[in-house]
């Protein structure tokens, strides 16, 4: 597929591997880079050691970076640690990125901002981006409720042609197959940044008995909620939570928020001791909605691929009954 | 467009009009059906002189009806009246539909089963379901959350592919332009069933004041709760609830319903008054997430031409890209 993504980076597939955090580590974004996608490496909670580690092991392949803005207010070095690596594009998800664009444009990294919500929609606006990624509630790990790719997409894609028509659009939330980048096409993107189904990719730094859940799981077994953030010790902002697949973690205290946090220590030490065992019945596997469309672990250059040559497949298929 | 839905419906547009309870009358479904797509007429919770009257409206278009399905188990005379004027399909909506599919396929009409999770697939299929119409928490009305349009049609095209190759597909939640159809159509659906984009048509029994205020707001402006549920002094099964546009009743107590449920009369009472005064910043509006691509409020003709002309284009376009 061509769109105005590939030609802009000059890529193969307009495929972008979302900066996981402590997941799109050097290898994955690598492959990802290699193969004609985009890969970024996820910094997340900026480690800056991990950072610098992720970026060696990418070798020369042009990968990418990513941070969380508001992880950023409070420690603005990391920003310039992870912009010494040279990353080719710089993502920044959750928060107000204004105050950082001067310094990503001046590394001469193309700025991609992550929004959720329309009025987000403003602020990267301001800061210039250069790319929009829209995250639907769909998407896997940290993001926001109540908007979902297939109104979204459209919904932003009217507001760029008008207000910022060279401001590319990338669709992230729902989208592990051909047939889920062929509909984010049509809906206005001119790519989509997959989070889920390079997570289950041989590359990734997800742990296999995770992946291998995701295999087995449909689309009906993933649950939105801050339990894994009040497990975690996290105190994300308002308004954002975490889509994980369902496990007894989720089962017993999604929508039950406040009482497990009257017995949180002991909820802690079990989770903490069930991720070093990699038992995912009580740690967190982080995947979206998607998983149910995920059947196997593949490398990261066959997911590309293969999600490649179905869009073409489907979009010559149907424009065929016009 | 060209699909099966239309082929074995004999339809000009792959396109079904949902039976909105009170709002899909005779009038909006016969505009649809004479279009050229497929008008119902929203039974909803079986006013059978409503149906009466809105059948007769409908003239000499070929209509269908629908009914709440946990709604005819408390009346099952109910489904009797209702296929008495010959709906021409029968869909049925939140429930197990097996005790009901003899009586509607002895009738003759097809059989329409709308899921919003796998598992009720399992039922639907087991009734013998000529149509499966996959609904996402994206839309409006009553429905459940958690499931996208983008995850849950190429899910379950799947299954359908290879449990029950026969059985059609619509995807229901989201759609409300030509994107939306061509992205319903390359995820694997045969068609699509619309809700809001066709409440705020002229033919709609929704009230002007309410589409207008569709109208001016955005796809963030939506809230799924069961807000209005409680006001109505409606008792829906668990896991449902319903999606309409954010308004003072929402803001103050959605996520707060034990709250809202002490002080219920007082409200109910405020309510009621609302909505005989057209007051919609108190009352309900039914609309989903694709309320922020309205932005007109045309005739039902008009809407289903515009869709699938914008469809068929932007499916030619994207072709010419791979």
């Amino acid at each position: 597929m061509k769109t105005r993504f590939t030609e802009r980076f000059q890529l193969k597939y307009p495929i972008a591997c979302a900066p996981m955090a402590l997941v799109s580590g050097g290898l994955l974004a690598g492959a990802v880079s290699r193969a004609g996608g985009l890969g970024l490496i996820g910094g997340g909670y900026g480690d800056t050691e991990w950072i610098a580690r992720e970026h060696a092991l990418a070798g020369d392949a042009n990968v990418g970076g990513g941070l969380i803005t508001w992880m950023v207010d409070k420690h603005p070095d990391v920003l310039d640690v992870a912009l010494s690596h040279k990353p080719w594009v710089f993502m920044l998800s959750f928060g107000d990125p204004r105050p950082y664009s001067p310094k990503i444009k001046d590394s001469c990294a193309a700025l991609f901002c992550q929004v959720q919500r329309l009025s987000q929609l403003e602020l990267a606006l301001e800061a210039g981006a250069d790319v929009i990624v829209a995250q639907s509630s769909e998407a896997g790990g940290h993001g926001m409720n109540n908007r979902a790719t297939i109104t979204l997409i459209p919904e932003i894609a009217d507001i760029l042609a008008a207000r910022a028509p060279n401001t590319l659009l990338l669709a992230a939330g729902g989208i592990a197959d051909g047939r889920g980048l062929a509909a984010a096409l049509v809906l206005g993107a001119d790519g989509v940044l997959v989070g889920s189904r390079l997570w289950a990719s041989r590359e990734s730094l997800a742990h296999v008995a995770s992946k291998e859940m995701a295999v087995r799981l449909t689309g009906d077994d993933t649950d939105r909620s801050i339990v894994f953030d009040i497990l975690r010790g996290l105190t994300w902002p308002e308004g954002y939570s975490f889509r994980a697949l369902k496990n007894t973690m989720t089962e017993r205290w999604s929508g039950r928020e406040e009482e497990l946090l009257a017995v949180v220590e002991e909820e802690r030490v079990k989770y903490q001791a069930a991720l070093a065992a990699a038992d995912y019945s009580i740690g967190h596997s982080t995947a979206g909605q998607a998983v149910g469309l995920i059947r196997d672990i593949p490398t990261a250059a066959e997911v590309l691929e293969r999600m490649d040559r179905q869009a073409a497949d489907v979009l010559l298929r149907m424009s065929n009954r016009t």
